[in-house]
């Protein structure tokens, strides 16, 4: 916090135009409710733009449908990723409203209903396998309200099939590569745009790919300008800075 | 090219309304000239919004200059990085207007004034090291036309340093955050603002920073969302991306 | 796609001697069919000699049987590779003429048959635990139109065994070398050939032979000349480098 | 055994005022118990503060419980790390007073008490899934006399969550942190208190966070001082060694 | 900042027993002085229990007379680790009361002398080569206030010398073990004693050492307990570490 | 071979004292037997002092059956490693001779029996988990006719266990010690010996031991000299070369 | 050497047509000439196709010139590579036909001329600073007689660079491209050809560029098929390689 | 020391029949001496059957010549490597019969010649790159009292360069074979022999070959058996293990 705004505050209780519990909340601009196991931000909204989201792989459903249980009473909508379609099994018991959405491993649960931007985001794949990836950042930016269109299977080894959607890749607000093996596509994308791209490198691939270490290190030092990289198979946070730059 | 681009372009041909030569330049949306060592494209600032960037680190003072004169000769504003100060003595005997950032190791020659935005990049740095590669993220930011705002040495070992600057932070349109060592400070700006956060790895550090490796898998890796990383002290890749996103 | 072409196929439209619909179709120099998952390149025979080869690893069954579908009414050749047995059974329900090669892992449907070559590849396996990367090699290679010569376990723990047979291996128009563990036998068959030597590192090993990086970093060190390699266990691209070398 | 006291030992011997079993023991300072397949180290205690510790991933039940007899013929104090439910559930046939802690993975059997400090050592997780973890660090410090407190689920993602339990976290003799992913939470606490502070790297994450070699470089190039670091997941390690430091 | 505390600054404002400026000083926990290159933190010392320590790799000379200069100006006691004897030459014209320790490459300013603790910090190493490193954490613990007594050169190929001094190591509070190659000093020492002991990999050696990492990695996988550690060639860190532990 | 045998041979064969075939065996010094997937060198106890030894790991059962029987047709004596329980079921229906050790996971076909050399091999093993690497150790040494000496669980973490075994393991000829973790018992115990010394990293260990490459570094760099190393887990490296030097 | 050729030498032998001395040559298929430093293979021409090649890195001018003066006076054509201009003004000393080609750090004596292709080698850049690898690669191929055509910086930032060069690149018999950075120029022009490429990664780039292993995993892992990779800067082996298959 | 060696040392003294001080010596089994920045181990002789060598890398000339005067004052021999030219000129100023031999950079004085054995060493080099390493082998092993013989520069790529030394390799008892790049060498040296062979890898090659990582994991992986491996450059250790094995 700084200055400013704290000495404001102060003034304002020290005047008594502030009552005390008020400032605190102000001050530490930050709610959230304890649990055994988790300690849930209700405040990352009015702070981040957007809801804590919550990653689902190293939690049990049970932990899941508590967090989930806090945000529900508070009204925040819910978005979990990496929530294997078992634990929906089990998190669908707790929640009728929820949905699933399954290639992309992802529960949402709307609360309020979000505005869709004019503007898109352009979500592109080199190929098939990296689709699971792909769906994950559709479906987070879509919940956080940005249109999505999808342009999928177009690598470079058959490099026509990129030209042909170029249009629609070109029309984008923001573009999101998604490619494993050698991840060439993002540079070659990157090439051709005028706006920011979002390079996310997949597992997909064996031997050298390492997991998705190739095309990562492919994308970080890719000789196209305007190129961000996030981790590795994260769908979820590409799809998260997309809708970030989407309502710039 | 897509499709039907395409068809308009060669039914204008076939009806007579285009000639031949035009058709070509608009199909490979092309303009590049061919010197010995380089093919330097001229069409990139129509293509990809900024011109191209001239890279100097592979480069001798000799070629730099080659490349100037080309796209000089074009009226294209001319952006070169990582030039050395021994490498811009020699430039600057062939280029009179040619202006030399020392901290930053850049090279500019500007042909047409570039309106200022009004909205501006936040530029953070962990420590007074990080401060050649927030130049360079700076002097790109600016010479593409964007205001900039400087926020630096305020690393996680003493955070309430950075609490003190965060309304210059929050307040930015786009954040670039700059950390070499462990790079915790794109995850703790990353937590406390809701807007695109480019995060830059240094090679500032020791032993196990392994070169920046260590801050640049502390960035991919952060919890924190809406983070989106570029390579190890590439201030110019921050500086471009940033300079994208806060044109949207 | 270049100048000179690309300014007949226009000066062909604008005279009328052209329709635009083929020039579009030459440009291009692409067809391709579009489903939900996939993007089905059927020019590549014409691009680059050879048909699309459907990589089966990141695939389910459903998805390889549409791609055959689109192919077979495209009558393109197919070969599925890294596909197991289980898929297999599936796919053979929807394509009754589809053969399985069990130790490749490979899928093959052959709608016109290639002409075989006289000379010959020769793939050579330090191990008996190399032999399904070398049947992906060798099915590859044989799909392709090309003879080949088998030499199986002849590694320098034994080096007699290789000499034993070298006359087959001097006698081959393209070699290729398959060893796992520690991969010398690349360097000491480079050493003893004037012919091209596609060298394939395999994930047979313990320890330190960290799935096969090691065989990858020995070949890509031979102090041989006249080899080149490929990825861990790629038996298909060296099959395929070795057709296009025989073809020579 | 250093000179003075060697020659103390040996001059009783000489004078016949020790005998002579009694200076082997003493020149040892050992007493072990040998078993088929393992050492056990009887002396541990008296030598390190602490008795001897099973390590049980490598071992199977039987060895665990073989070992355990001879601790319980030598009335020492037993602490299982790495015990899963499985083994646990042969292990109680032989032993009533095995206690398991699930979360901890853990298992105790208790000879004789040990006293409490009154000074506590501070758990501290980034997230939920840090939890096992920090439970085995926990466990390992209460079983050895330590009062500790828990502080779970306050990342950097939330900061505000780590400012309103900072009390707690900054009355600790000793601080433990764990965190996976970036593992920033250890620079940003160790940045706010003036007591050693003890980080464990935890193998939650996935792509490059490379099971937890991501946050253990973080740890290792902390900006903060005072932060000394243990294997990943190791709670055991770090529960031992912040006894250590509380029992000072 | 915790909720209670700052509740009662704030009836204290709002009582009008406290004021202003004085509740913002407190709240922040913080005083800082802004450089151009650097954000001097002058609240370390009571934060931390130490002052802030100016690393002087990256910095120029004259950056780091700029924080000393401030650092003065508030009587705060001065410690600058990895500044080479050039820059230690251009420090001094400034601050005639600067001393250099040149084998620890350290610099320090006493404003106000400490007490010296009566336990001691134990400081050993495997090497001659280890010494430098060693030498800047026994400075560093000196400036802090500690005891210090040095055990070099005892590394295991001659395990005996270790033996020789083990008394000297037994009657330490902490133990700092430095070693560079394959680093098993911190083992066998750790399996000595019954204090913490920090463990300090160095860059000493070649080939497969690779800088420092095996010892590193060994020290992390000690097989004895109580080991914590610290980065490569973190004499600085031991010592600052080791000075916490010897004050509780 | 060299030019004075060859030239012997070649003399013998054009003076008639030799038929041709018998020269071209001898010049080869090769005898081995093709199979489908295997060229059986059976030449190789003549040419190596020890029979080829079949490594089972990449093999079914059926071709380690196969190779076994060319084997016992030639009567030399079999030793298979890395031979998994199931396999052996298999293997034993074929051959009734076959004997199993499931510690060290090898098979053993004795047709010649061996003398038994009076000099021992020492097998020291750091834990418990170590075991079945020392096993395979052992039993390849006992198959090649060297005494054996087992000492077990004896790491650094409790060194009076190292020390009370120590006239066992300097009464050797040749000492094998095996350690996971931190592998530091190599370096102890080569600082007390003066006969050759054989490291075998294990992967016993998690997080940063990262499968044995951690005691595998350790042990290459180890500052006692007369150390060499073998891969991890390889036991029957360790044991083969111990047997070799034991019989010199 | 096999069996059959073997066997018809010794008939000869026997039947007393050879002597006895030329056998054992063609047995040996070698002739060599020893020096102190250095054995010179003078049958590799004969063996290989091409002679001997001098690799200048680690060799002393004196050791370069030793070599050479076995070579000419065996009249075998001289190719050095990595020779530093340093060296080469020694080495002109003592041959005054030596030709030195500066880019490419190439020397090469003629002694006799080789035959011109009429099929061309396509030598492809990303960009300006991979042309000393280039050079190495084209004096290569030209030397072992090969047509070259060089297409430089046309990397896939600017793709219609590349696709203006297309005819040229599609016109070759063999193609080699070079990249630093990310390398995915590689994959783009590998869709586009229907003959062998050979990549090769250059160390061009900083941060995780990694000294060129990231090309070098981009290039092994290409989505495109055909292509074969070697070394980094390794433009020796490419140029070579891609001579054996311009010939064939 | 073991318990029964102990038992009659302690029997002794307490009958009187040893001194006290003879009995700490024999205990301890070691004499050093301390120097400032040393602690000179002069038992190792009798410890190790070889005298402490003096690793010259990270000491000072000045520290040399302390050590050295220590072990003259003992009337050690002394073997010193990894000695500077440089430093050498410093140490000859103390000790006049100090002799250097360039090539290995070492430094021997002989106080009490050894015998020289009868048996002999054969130290096989790939290339000419890798003579110093080889040379420092040799003069370590000679050093030692071994008759040693050089076969250099026989590597892979002219195989039949190393046929032809095969019979001074395999006459020798110990085989050390030095190898850059890939490394092969080791693998085909040991399936042609019977004898132990020590395998070293050399920092030689460029790329991949990682500053002999390359080599050191294909020796470490070998199909061949019998070999054990140093770290990378290491000659003097395997001139040291190969001396302990020619001496059995």
């Amino acid at each position: 916090m700084e200055q400013k705004k704290l000495k404001n505050i102060l003034l304002e209780v020290a005047s008594g135009r502030s009552n005390i519990s008020d400032a605190i909340g102000i001050i530490n601009e930050s709610r959230f409710e304890e649990l055994d196991f988790a300690t849930v931000d209700l405040a990352r909204e009015k702070r981040n733009g957007y809801p804590e989201v919550i990653y689902g792989e190293g939690k049990t459903a049970e932990q899941i449908v508590g967090i989930m249980q806090v945000m529900t009473k508070n009204h925040v909508n819910i978005l979990g990723t990496r929530v294997s379609k078992e634990k929906f099994e089990i998190i669908k018991k707790y929640n009728e409203h929820a949905i699933y959405f399954e290639k992309a491993k992802c529960v949402i649960v709307t609360h309020h209903e979000m505005p869709i931007t004019e503007s898109y985001v352009a979500i592109v794949t080199a190929g098939t396998s990296d689709m699971s990836v792909a769906e994950e950042a559709a479906v987070t930016a879509e919940t956080f309200g940005n249109k999505v269109e999808r342009v999928y299977d177009v690598g470079v080894a058959g490099i026509s099939r990129l030209f042909n959607r170029l249009d629609v890749i070109q029309g984008a607000k923001v573009v999101i590569v998604i490619a494993g093996m050698e991840g060439a596509l993002a540079s070659v994308v990157g090439g051709l745009i005028d706006t920011p791209l979002i390079a996310v490198p997949t597992s997909v691939g064996y031997g050298t790919s390492f997991g998705g270490v190739t095309p990562l290190l492919t994308m970080l030092n890719s000789c196209a300008s305007g190129i961000t990289v996030v981790n590795i198979d994260n769908g979820f946070g590409a799809g998260y800075s997309a809708s970030m730059m989407n309502h710039l």
